[in-house]
């Protein structure tokens, strides 16, 4: 036992436990209780016969759940564009052209600057119940901008992935298969050490279907795993092609045709969606339903960025995802932690079972139904990380 | 000087006002300080010639922006409908019927039990930066449980109102004239010693508008102010009966049509929306740009109640209120600071200017415009309610 001694929680009146042992998707139980030790889930099982502990955290009747898993944010930049936010919101589309101004902003920043962003935003999503969250770089574009973005990612994450192909950076506009070479060759090597995955902007204006192929398997290669941001802004290969190279998630997945849903259902590769999208750009919401009745996996994640969805809060994505695209409470819950899991291949988080990470949320709230039914409002009570109280 | 003293608040990145000393809608002043002093704001300026004070606050350069303003609440209820929300995201419609679920509830809840759920959500409107919040009763429907309800309702706000009228409980089901009359005697005269406001469901499956004058024209006889319900579920009356007798405001103003929005623009009455109903009922959102554009005063609330709007959060109805209502950020804070307030006919809150009530917050960004740029995120960094840090 490690020198903190083992923890039990009890007296949680719902416990979704994401695992076959308990009811229905989420593998509910009630009336249960959970032991931590050494950063992990020791014991599961019913309050009445709870184990001795050291210490004890008392749920209050109220609903315990995995930490939220976050599998998609950007939050390595500088600079915010709330005035483009609030143009957009007065009639101007949302184009992804924004991205530049924050490629300026994060080359012009320090070390320091761009670390304090990281550490806020990631102790902000900690305190909504984010306990596992990817960073993605792609706001440096540089050798050396990329590598020391993932290299301050890393200092918070070990779930980092390199997205130097986010997009054209201004200065290679005219020259873009320059700009893949730079990616798979200096680009690549220098960040690789401080990744675990690589990322393509597969989208109209970004990497067409070529770029995104040879990027991948280059990161592949040095043994990245694959995720892909997919038709977002409109139909494209991006999908099928992130089957095909087994990527482990492709993101977004707003424009999608039968094909694009085929592959999904016939593959490995997680859809994950993205509802902060298309809340902070007013644009059509994917279609989850349809998804989730062909048998695909669907996760929920941020996308926390300054441009397109400035939100680090997993709650209101699962209360996005039970209005506006019809998943069920369950099925949303379910998505936002278990599925980001599958979505960075991890079988140690978004589940409490002996054995797993105890990340874990006590909610200001009986059920896991409140996290859709009572919008906007902080219910997240108290977070274990590695089982220590936040 | 109050026993606690002067308090300054400076290092203010952005101020909002609410006050035509400042620039714009909102009178946003920049890097700016406040003095307080014996619960009121006693200075307002610029942070080059801030006066002595007792205690210092530093804003670190973030918004400061007037408490929220909640106009419309029903926080004095027992159980919750967690059941009947997840079945109507599943394609069951909102009717309002299950009101009596809550009544139900209700009237078998002890007082400690209503007192206690009516201070929870007290507390954590207030850490979401609600200051002022308006309590309504409707779930008692007896003279004695309307009375309690409102006696409950009295130990957090000032702002109380009887909503014996919010709909026709079960046992009156066959003869909605004498529960009218009842409301209207024994009711009345009972929950008046505890209520500001008169308020009345004006619907379709609630009151008709003969029983809606009644019920107000009594209520205001014997000293209340008028609200309404209105136009919520489909077309009817009561926008306009609410003009007509100088309703302080007219809430939800879902479905209007020209005359009604001519009345608005022609008359005193403040148009409340309830952006979390439509949010949490999946119905159309109110067409606020029609009531701006027509010059009406437009507030926005929460509506919180367990049936079809469960949410506390001023900030996620800001960012509803953009995203969905095409509000501008400037117009939806406004609205829910500066509107509420000319919604409860207050002049002494939702400003900041010396002899107002000092009541602000503190966010954790640097512009009012992030309650919309970051949807979700619990931004309110400090509150301060009668110049009391909370
Ligand atoms: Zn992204
Ligand atoms: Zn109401």
């Amino acid at each position: 036992m490690s020198a903190s001694g083992s923890l039990l929680v009890d007296n949680i009146g719902e416990l979704v436990t994401n695992s076959p042992d308990g009811r229905g998707p989420l593998g509910l139980r009630r009336d249960a209780a959970l032991l931590v030790e050494d950063g992990r889930v020791a014991w599961v099982g019913s309050a009445r016969d709870t184990p001795a502990a050291d210490r004890r955290v008392d749920a209050g009747g109220a609903a315990v759940l995995p930490g939220f898993v976050d599998s998609h944010a950007h939050l390595v930049f500088a600079g915010d564009r709330a005035a483009e936010f609030a143009a957009r919101m007065a009639g101007q589309p949302y184009t992804g052209g924004g991205i530049r101004t924050t490629v300026g902003a994060t080359r012009a920043a320090s070390d320091g600057e761009l670390r304090a962003t990281v550490r806020r935003l990631h102790a902000e999503a900690l305190r909504q119940g984010t306990t596992t969250i990817e960073v993605k770089s792609g706001y440096g574009l540089t050798v050396a901008d990329e590598a020391r973005s993932l290299r301050i990612a890393a200092e918070v994450t070990d779930e980092t992935t390199f997205l130097g192909a986010h997009v054209v950076p201004a200065e290679y506009a005219d020259r873009p298969d320059d700009y893949v070479s730079l990616v798979c060759g200096p680009m690549l090597a220098a960040a690789a050490p401080h990744a675990r995955w690589i990322d393509v902007f597969c989208e109209r204006g970004a990497f067409d279907a070529d770029h995104t192929r040879a990027i991948l398997t280059c990161g592949r290669a040095v043994g990245l795993g694959v995720r892909v941001h997919a038709n977002q802004l409109g139909p494209g290969p991006g999908v099928r092609l992130g089957v095909e190279l087994e990527a482990a998630s492709v993101d977004h997945c707003t424009h999608l045709d039968d094909a694009d849903v085929d592959a999904l259902a016939g593959g490995q590769t997680v859809a994950t969606l993205l509802p902060g999208v298309e809340f902070s750009t007013r644009s059509p919401y994917p279609d989850a339903r349809r998804l989730l009745d062909a048998g695909v996996t669907v996760a929920l994640a941020t996308d926390c960025n300054p441009g397109s969805s400035y939100t680090s809060s997993m709650p209101f994505c699962v209360a996005l995802a039970v209005r506006e695209m019809r998943m069920t409470p369950a099925e949303a819950v379910w998505a936002a932690t278990a599925g980001g899991a599958r979505a960075l291949r991890r079988d140690d988080v978004g589940v409490l079972r002996p054995g797993a990470r105890a990340d874990l949320m006590i909610l200001d709230a009986p059920s896991h139904l409140h996290l859709a039914y009572r919008p906007g409002v902080p219910l997240i009570r108290k977070v274990l990380h590695n089982g220590v109280p936040r």
